[in-house]
């Protein structure tokens, strides 16, 4: 399969996830995947768990970020490495945007 | 080897690239690696390839990408995929930043 190269965000469609999140995927193949994922301000990610190695862009807003029994408030222009099979979580303070890179592919979130 | 899990850019050290260009590593193991790279309006990215794959996103100003033999202009908020040993390259149209995450780690971007 030929991977897709360019997405533009304004023709990418929306996935609501409830609770004041909401995703765009934003480009993948099988060995990495980009999602933005927009948070209101209150809405969760709530702690969980996977096998894939995530890295993780502050592009807008504020979170507070548990990973581990580790927790850091970030803001826009920050990011952070969440290891396979780390519990993490994120509380949005200010609404914003989270850029996730999953290493390989979360092939669950592929329709 | 325990890696880092929280990175704040304003702690964090640019290393200057030459030609307007300037970058962050901002966190990374052995199988990912994310890096903040900022352009100078006219700066370039030069056409060069690597076997990472590399899924970039856009999270200020304009910027010109070309991969392989398709180049599209690409603005904050967009993102895009480069698959292993695809040649390609950037030119800033207006001041901005991408963030490159790469699998795996660029180990030839850590001193």
């Amino acid at each position: 399969m030929e991977p897709r190269l360019f997405f533009e965000t304004g023709k990418t469609g929306w996935e609501d996830l409830g609770g004041g999140v909401s995703r765009q995927i934003m480009g993948y193949d099988d060995r990495i995947m980009l999602v933005k994922v927009r948070f209101e301000k209150g809405a969760e990610g709530a702690a969980h768990k996977h096998p894939h190695v995530q890295n993780s862009y502050v592009a807008e807003g504020v979170f507070e970020v548990k990973i581990g029994e580790q927790t850091e408030r970030l803001q826009s222009g920050d990011s952070f490495l969440v290891p396979p099979d780390a519990v993490h979580g994120v509380r949005c303070i200010e609404a914003g945007v989270l850029i996730d890179v999953f290493s390989p592919v979360r092939q669950d979130f592929i329709k």
